[in-house]
């Protein structure tokens, strides 16, 4: 690698799929404005300074862009195809980040519209967003099997119904209720608490956490939870 | 994403972390010389071209400074960190592929060294090459236990020993033969072949190949193989 490099250089940027759950559905979170081709919208980025790491850049543009700060994201893929960006060579890092969306208000800012949608009913994006939102969802498939998930995008007390939904709505299909159950508490990760949910029109069900411990020590290791 | 963006922009490279499986170890393609501070082994790689995409560049670098070509490749991480290169900022997009060392021969170009190095008896690495190393090599690790291995890394026709001794130096530690064995048959990837090694000194052992498309399949699906 030579030192001096005086070639002509890719643009660097960093775009981030945030994924957040409410009671009805899994959603994405996409902004619209500034100098993005056609209006579209598009996923929360922007280019990479020369003085930053590039999940402080990701971070920054997802405060600057929409509000919402101090999530989980983790890196996800870096696409490059020559004619990603019709205007100049961009190079894109990706990361994914999961909320839980009671917890998370967002705000647009920088003249961008900043708005969340259902996944299964997202507009067609700028550039190859549409790609990368696939790529993260699928890598969020792919978790669900191998690793325990839910910490970041469900409450911190949460319904076995909720945490059924959460898994139903990440993989398109629905589970066996009984089933489900009976395998999700087989995992140790979750601690019975003795309290109810609260303001609810039918039966109150009983509430949950996560035991955190647990809960890190099978993300490191990984596990198998085949629903 | 501002159109025209006339702040300075990182140096943007590629680099491959190519392991490789013979008879005795599992080891790493690495290269000296170049302008490498302190003359340091490195991973192969480079600039990424104005004109080319990643992975493009990725191969091209692993041409150009080993000559070898045509394998298995694929995306790792990028690594961006401020300081990774004292010189200047750069970040570097890593990939990493596997092969079977009796079919690839290395040949150092671009007045570089290239060289095979036993991954348990590696030198100090240039820049952050070690972390990626490191990242690699996990990578590989949870490979093993989700998905079918081998196809690369293996000769076509290999014997149940070899197979073995592969998962064991990608794991750093010894299996039970009768337990391998039959959890290896039972995954439905192995065809038993009608030959035995040839120009053995011990009892010839039976060979077998990959069922190449329960292979793909269980790869694209995914599959747990306690080990």
């Amino acid at each position: 690698m030579s030192h001096t490099y005086h070639y002509p250089r890719p643009g660097l940027t960093v775009d981030v799929v945030v994924f957040g759950l409410d009671e009805d559905d899994l959603k994405l979170l996409l902004v619209r404005g500034g100098e993005t081709p056609q209006r579209r919208w598009s996923l929360p980025g922007g280019f990479v300074r020369i003085d930053e790491s590039l999940e402080a850049a990701a971070r920054r543009e997802l405060v600057d862009e929409t509000g919402v700060s101090d999530i989980f994201i983790e890196q996800l893929y870096t696409f490059g195809r020559v004619d990603r960006d019709s205007r100049e060579r961009v190079v894109t890092v990706s990361y994914y980040g999961l909320v839980n969306l009671s917890e998370h208000t967002v705000t647009a800012a920088e003249s961008k519209d900043a708005a969340w949608f259902a996944i299964d009913d997202m507009p067609t994006l700028a550039f190859d967003h549409n790609e990368i939102v696939e790529v993260a969802t699928a890598r969020l498939r792919g978790k669900v099997r191998y690793q325990p998930i839910g910490f970041e995008l469900l409450p911190q007390k949460f319904t076995l119904t909720q945490l059924q939904r959460m898994y139903e709505k990440i993989l398109e299909r629905s589970l066996d209720k009984r089933n489900f159950r009976k395998k999700a508490l087989a995992t140790g990760l979750l601690i019975e608490l003795d309290e109810v949910e609260q303001d609810v029109a039918h039966r109150a069900a009983r509430l949950y956490r996560f035991d955190e411990r647990t809960y890190r020590q099978l993300a490191a290791e990984g596990t198998y939870f085949e629903v």
